[in-house]
């Protein structure tokens, strides 16, 4: 046995609170090297005679990467606190491991020895709002989705999809436009926008704000604005914004007179000003990357921190907003963002707060912070799998495994999935142009843990390879649309709502060892359906030991006869399966 | 090379800004399974012909434990933003260690592979107040300090130390009696006050607390505290109370309200209170332990946190106290602790706040909440090996190690080093009433890194098992003190004082494989230090490859003479060395 494999240390994903009452515990231990763990815990405070009173649970394997198992179990401790420690065995070793290392017995005469939970408060549960879990994003880039007044067009508006994206020209999106399409956008199943930023900016991404609290004036003003909010809410569909708060644009006012008036502006210490004196080539301040027309804001000034707070508040509580997406969330000090919560939930306490964090996010995610981030681990597993074919699917599985232990459920359950933005290539660029493949990625992230997110155009075939081609007008002639991927889509957003296992409240787990086929569960206690995806070249033909009930979807040739499924080079079928559902923490 | 016992996680222990322009960053390994590790890092906006533009830096091995080899590296980014990875290699092996595994070479086409730290704000930079880390604690248990006024005894009061100390007898300690001995504790060369719990309660300990706004009348009144604590001033003496807010004690009226009025009671949800009405035998209400008189505040309740936090802000706002130890720390929830800060650094930015938590504390020590916490892992390690001999010096030095790699450098310099308080055995009974095992003790204890604590009467050589023995009154009957104890600790207080590398401004590091003898260095960039400990029966000699330039301290016959050391069983001697500091981190 890998004594030096064994990790757990509580906190981050190793131990939470799920719920009001229930610990989520995790080990993790070198890959097949335990046959059993098993969960000795106890109340620290139950004493028999000298004797610490502890009670034992087999954890169960909940998954396995390719270094690693990981071991899951779930307690509701009568007084919400708890004292644990493991007990690891393989067929030939037995051990005890403790806060304090490694013993053969469990040391129960010292309470200090045992991993500790001290106490389950209700204020410390990480709770995102319930709403997320249900949700289905479609992001819209304002610029490109639709002009629906020329009136407010800026200078030089080209007409719609008539010229190549490039970083400066404009198109005319506005709000109108979106509030003309929610008839397709609700037809489509999706019911929550992400809008790209919509305030007063320079540029025609806008995430270089000029006014933090005005609409910009290409997309319309706050009556409309107020209008499509409302427009949405009517039809069930939550709205979130996207927060620039790490940086603000060149011609923020106050970044302007700083310029104009050095030391003497009131506004030099909104920014990161290394000297007595501002110059802007080189810039001598600090900046979002080295783009000098980006200024990053000193968020750890008071009047810095009270102005973007009110700009966090005053969209939530008069537009009704829904949520925030953070641009460069990982750039800002994290005791503003506690700030930022406590302000957004005071206004409305089920508000999303999404971060954009593209590496390991733990720190944001302790309940403090974030609801979510945006999950790139699966997007990159995603990609690398099913668009390059980069990976065999055992390899997918384990960065799979992976991202699902890397934080809490309750932080799965929210995560924001995607499989492109505005920040990257489309994603039927990324596979090649090959549409099978594309079904595929939606079939996965639609049915994955997590609120997915679609962005636009995607659904009728956009391409588009690294901005600015991924910004192109969105596509509303019918005859350039992918109408059977549109479909596709919706299909498989009208299974996410029908079908209790298939969204969030199913859990997710692996099948079997298929060598060529993505095979994996949904379960809930009352339903529970297998997917089968085929993301090779070729036609592949197994067993599967499980009695199909009925099939809720597949491309139409693959099919499930006595057992043996056979399925085409990128085909796939979901059924529901007489498998029940054996409750083991996530996959 | 064992892959899977390479860790490092951002965030915690193993990546952490040190200052404002510094971050440390740690690798684990399997012990004695990696030769080398070196850090290759670099800004992540920082590219060249799409090639991200990267550094080296050979990582040193900061220290070793039974199963770990720890390795550490210090980089200032120059625009504080920094993506880094590992490569690790034996004699026969090479690996690159980034955030989504294990590569032959470094990925660098990829930004994402690599871990982050992405950006290094002050707001978010662990910042204990500078005086800690050269402050020596004093803890006082006041009812059993000294008994300065006899017009404040309560009913039943003993005559001083004339009885053995029982759970509810009392000898009427005060104030007064602490302002009548503060020459005696400066004389002694300390410079903190930890008091135990000083306000109104109905035992002797006062952990059950009646009115938090008020000094208990058996120890005077606000104004002789208030004079007490400005004559500490006066002295260079700092004052640290003793806050329970867990939970209040039964005598508490707003808990005696609700055992009077039920529900109707305006305080019903000051408590944890399960059902309806209110029980005591048995308690249907949440309580510390399973302590019926002991009710568990409801630290979510917005009337009970605005209660506490008025108190923790009036003691510092009116008595200008100096810090507060938190008693129960880790059974409130993070949300409440997180404003707690707040309120006391508005008033006081330089308070010291100091948890009781006996476990691993790392949730609390990310700036957020704690300055630091009671170190018992540090306690167990030196009462096991010097006073109960259950340790072997490897052993020691393992959890030594341990211990300071558990947290960051900046947590390790102001940790709480405590060998016993209130709550355990006095420290003279532990190591079986052998003085010289409590010398060697202390000497470890001031010299190690942190801050450090002495228990009240200890210095004298004070006995006594758990509660209530450890709480007897103070001996301040010359001929009863251990007085060579007492003058071995002033000089080693005065040696901290006058020697830069005794105390907390010397890193710390274990030298050599000596068997028998704990041998360790302090070192600044001007000083070196030997220390030499022989904790076991036997005489050692051995050879040390260093020149002793002086001897600041010994045992009066552990000398060295030509590098030879010979040493007494419980000997000891620090000298001052030519060995020069090589920049490591801990060790």
């Amino acid at each position: 046995m890998i004594k030096e494999a064994i990790y757990h240390r509580p906190g981050n994903n190793f131990s939470y609170a799920y719920d009001e009452k229930t610990i989520h515990l995790r080990l993790q231990t070198k890959k097949n090297d335990v046959d059993q763990v098993t969960l000795l815990y106890g109340d620290p405070y139950d004493w028999k005679e000298d004797k610490w009173q502890t009670y034992r649970k087999v954890m169960s394997k909940s998954g396995s990467d390719d270094l690693f198992d990981y071991w899951f179990a779930s307690v509701e401790p009568p007084y919400r606190r708890l004292r644990y420690s493991f007990i690891v065995e393989s067929e030939t070793e037995h051990t005890v491991f403790t806060e304090r290392g490694f013993f053969d017995e469990p040391p129960l005469k010292d309470i200090g020895n045992h991993f500790c939970f001290p106490y389950l408060n209700a204020a410390d549960v990480f709770q995102a709002p319930d709403w997320v879990k249900d949700t289905v994003w479609y992001q819209i880039f304002p610029e490109r989705f639709a002009n629906g007044n020329s009136a407010n067009n800026p200078d030089g508006t080209l007409p719609w999809g008539k010229a190549a994206p490039s970083p400066s020209n404009f198109f005319g999106g506005d709000f109108e436009g979106v509030l003309e399409h929610l008839d397709y956008l609700t037809e489509l199943g999706i019911n929550g926008i992400y809008f790209t930023p919509i305030f007063t900016a320079y540029s025609n991404h806008k995430y270089d704000t000029i006014d933090y609290l005005e609409i910009d004036p290409q997309f319309g003003d706050k009556e409309i604005f107020k209008e499509l909010v409302e427009a949405c809410h009517h039809r069930g569909i939550r709205v979130m914004l996207d927060a620039v708060f790490n940086h603000s644009g060149y011609y923020f006012p106050p970044f302007q007179d700083v310029l104009a008036k050095g030391k003497q502006s009131p506004y030099w210490n909104w920014f990161h000003i290394w000297g007595d004196e501002i110059h802007t080539d080189p810039p001598n301040y600090d900046t979002f990357g080295f783009v000098k027309s980006m200024p990053k804001l000193n968020t750890e000034n008071q009047e810095v921190k009270n102005y973007l707070l009110t700009v966090a508040r005053y969209w939530v509580e008069e537009f009704d907003i829904d949520g925030w997406r953070l641009d460069v969330a990982n750039e800002i000090d994290h005791a503003f963002w506690r700030e930022f919560r406590k302000e957004v939930k005071s206004v409305k306490p089920d508000a999303y707060i999404l971060g954009e964090i593209w590496h390991d996010s733990m720190p944001w995610l302790h309940g403090d912070q974030f609801d979510a981030v945006m999950n790139y681990p699966f997007t990159n597993g995603v990609i690398n799998y099913f668009a390059k074919g980069d990976l065999s699917v055992q390899q997918f599985k384990d960065i799979i495994v992976k991202v699902l232990h890397m934080y809490p459920e309750t932080v799965n359950e929210v995560s924001f999935n995607l499989l492109d933005s505005h920040d990257t290539p489309r994603i039927l660029t990324l596979a090649g142009e090959n549409i099978h493949k594309v079904k595929l990625m939606y079939l996965f992230q639609l049915s994955f843990v997590g609120t997915p997110c679609i962005y636009y155009g995607d659904e009728v075939g956009m391409k588009g390879g690294a901005d600015p081609e991924c910004r192109a007008c969105m596509v509303w002639n019918k005859e350039q649309q992918d109408l059977d991927l549109y479909h596709f889509i919706q299909q498989l957003l009208q299974l996410r709502k029908e079908e209790i296992a298939f969204g969030n409240h199913g859990s997710f787990s692996f099948e079997g060892a298929y060598e060529n086929v993505l095979v994996y569960h949904k379960q809930t206690e009352e339903q529970s359906l297998l997917f089968c995806l085929n993301n090779s070249e070729k036609k592949e033909q197994f067993y599967l030991p499980f009695e199909p009930v009925r099939t809720l979807l597949s491309d139409g040739e693959t099919q499930i006869i006595d057992n043996n499924l056979e399925i085409l080079p990128q085909g796939y079928i979901v059924i529901e399966s007489n498998k029940r559902k054996n409750r083991s923490g996530t996959s």
